[in-house]
């Protein structure tokens, strides 16, 4: 099962993914999600905002025990970041076939559309849309880099753009929702699965340094407003803001105009990416980001605009849910599970406002995420999914 | 004549001129010029190299007396870097005439091709053909950022890209080449025209930070290895060691992979422009802002490559010609004559090494160039282009 899924969207032989939204590698990544469901009699359903559901019972009967992720990816990839989430799943489902079990709540398999927001800059669109958290009017309108419009990618996809929005009915029928992802860090040390707890509070905010076009061999220095300087300033700031304050701040994506070698620019435009514990940390960290850049340009007169482009509370998964799969866990490997909070963002933490849910981790050697060095070894992605069948058993069958 | 050209490739009213080698605005002035010669009775020649010659005279006599700039811009460009020298040499032509002077050796006009090496990334680079400053073979190799090669672009504008290369015996034709151009600084102060005394050594240095690339939300800062702390540390240093020494470096453009806002980038590509008064200078500059980003790279075990794109050694323009230029100019003004050393390379700097050359400059008055904001005051253009004729008057007549 897994090595079909391995080359769909994959950029050069051992390089990165690009399944985007509604790309052509994000049909056959739907496709194979379609035929996994029809080979295990499992009955498919694509929602009205384009995420798949494969059942295995009736999901009318409502209470059900929902399992998935999602199978697309950012720009140049992992192979296991939503993928794995949703192997498993379905491999949990053969698990429990195995052990004859049968279950007494309905359980479906999910693959949410639009996970990482690759492609129309917002991420988690599927289940966002689902849960009311976007509106549908703002989706369609989003743009890619060639300026293709959401609701006309999804509908060259072949789904109706103007069906999305809230979808309180299937959301009330799932009694709970547990996604097994692969850890993004290196806190699970020689335990291969964990448990979360929180998904930390994050934003991305928009900082443009305005100064003024000129000639990089003529004009003197005195005369310069370079707001390169001030994103520069910007840049140390964010890691030196970070670690003092326990957070997480990065510059990953910058756009410069003119974007000349010989000109100075005349605007810089970064993205920052900011990730703490708390609500209080996260908006001192930018604070203090957008402070020490202001000091950098006040004398270059370089003006800095700082826009906030998202942002996501803090999320505290459920609580009762998350013990009882640390009992189940503990229980069957004989040792403690690691319970840890993550920076990432998921569906869960989406879906988490509606329904009661959890999340599970695997161990990821390298700790790299986003990447084509993304890693996870097999025994551990084995238990991974054992660990999913024990919790579905005690979810569903029990 | 100004006029007519003024709205020629300019995007946006108002906004800057994008007039890039071989596209269509750069098509319409060279029509332009074309219609000038015509309108002029002046024998049009586009040599090799795609240079656009118009003569007064026959340039079989030898020993001509030529004058001109260039047509195309930097993105985002001004109105006045380039054309204004072409304008004030065809108007310089028809002063002489209005004054009844025919002159004893051949008068050229010129307008070079692609000045602002804007699109193929080389400046200069009609003239660095003919002055054998530049391999055809490399030429025609060059791409611009769509990946259109040189010999394609030019060829699809109607050049043979193969008939290009060293054009020794054109070169020969010249006793004397005289660029006006307006000022790229605010040197020159109550003086409407100064004369050059040489262009500072200058290049352009690729610095390449090569880390890691990762999930910007949950990768600890422990196990980060992102290059875009180097790049930070590399723009801030240019500026610290451009003004202890005295020279201008400059980062206007940079590029990054994957360029997600929640990755951290895997590879920050910066390009240093960087010019002294002189080379040892030069030198030293480069070597300590490399060494500045080294230091930063080190311990977050990124590794940075630093490629030397293109070096031009210092241009003294020739002594006696100079010379020859302010006495014209100054017994015309009856002042003394400015004559100032300029960090930006020419045509003129090009074809010193085969011509005795000189270069005009007019006055700025806000100093600012490569930018819509560029600027000249009407009296001051005309100031240049009076000047100007005194020197072809001179040069070419007596």
């Amino acid at each position: 099962m897994w090595r079909e899924l391995l080359p769909v969207g994959r950029y050069d032989a051992g390089g990165g993914y690009r399944r985007h939204a509604w790309n052509s590698a994000d049909a056959e990544c739907r496709a194979w999600f379609a035929e996994q469901a029809r080979a295990r009699g499992l009955a498919l359903e694509v929602d009205r905002n384009g995420n798949q559901w494969a059942w295995w019972g009736d999901p009318a009967a409502g209470d059900a025990v929902v399992t998935g992720s999602h199978l697309d990816s950012v720009p140049d990839g992992g192979a296991y970041d939503g993928p794995l989430g949703v192997v498993a799943a379905l491999t949990a489902v053969d698990v429990l076939r195995e052990r004859g079990r049968r279950p007494a709540r309905p359980v479906g398999v999910v693959n949410f559309a639009d996970e990482e927001g690759a492609r129309f800059g917002v991420a988690c669109t599927g289940s966002r849309l689902a849960a009311g958290a976007l509106a549908p009017d703002r989706a369609r309108a989003l743009t890619d880099a060639d300026g293709v419009r959401l609701g006309d990618a999804m509908e060259r996809a072949g789904h109706d753009p103007y069906a999305i929005g809230p979808d309180a009915t299937r959301l009330a029928r799932i009694g709970a929702f547990v996604e097994l992802h692969i850890e993004q860090g290196r806190h699970l040390g020689d335990h291969p699965v964990g448990v979360a707890a929180a998904i930390w509070p994050h934003g991305r905010w928009r900082f443009d340094f305005h100064g003024e076009a000129n000639h990089a061999g003529t004009t003197r220095l005195a005369d310069r407003r370079d707001p390169m300087l001030g994103y520069a300033a910007a840049v140390l700031a964010a890691r030196e803001q970070a670690r003092r304050r326990g957070s997480l701040a990065t510059f990953g994506r910058v756009a410069v105009q003119p974007g000349g070698t010989n000109a100075i620019a005349s605007l810089v435009r970064g993205w920052l990416d900011c990730r703490a514990p708390d609500e209080a940390t996260l908006d001192a960290t930018v604070a203090a980001i957008h402070r020490a850049a202001e000091e950098q340009t006040a004398p270059e007169r370089v003006r800095v605009a700082v826009e906030r482009e998202s942002y996501t509370p803090v999320v505290d998964f459920d609580g009762p849910l998350r013990d009882r799969l640390a009992g189940v866990i503990g229980a069957a490997t004989g040792r403690e599970v690691p319970v840890l909070p993550t920076g990432a963002g998921h569906d869960a933490g989406i879906l988490s406002a509606a329904v009661p849910t959890a999340m599970l981790f695997v161990r990821n050697p390298t700790g790299v995420s986003h990447s084509p060095y993304e890693a996870a070894e097999e025994p551990d992605c084995l238990a991974g999914a054992a660990a999913l069948a024990d919790v579905l058993e005690e979810l569903a069958c029990s």
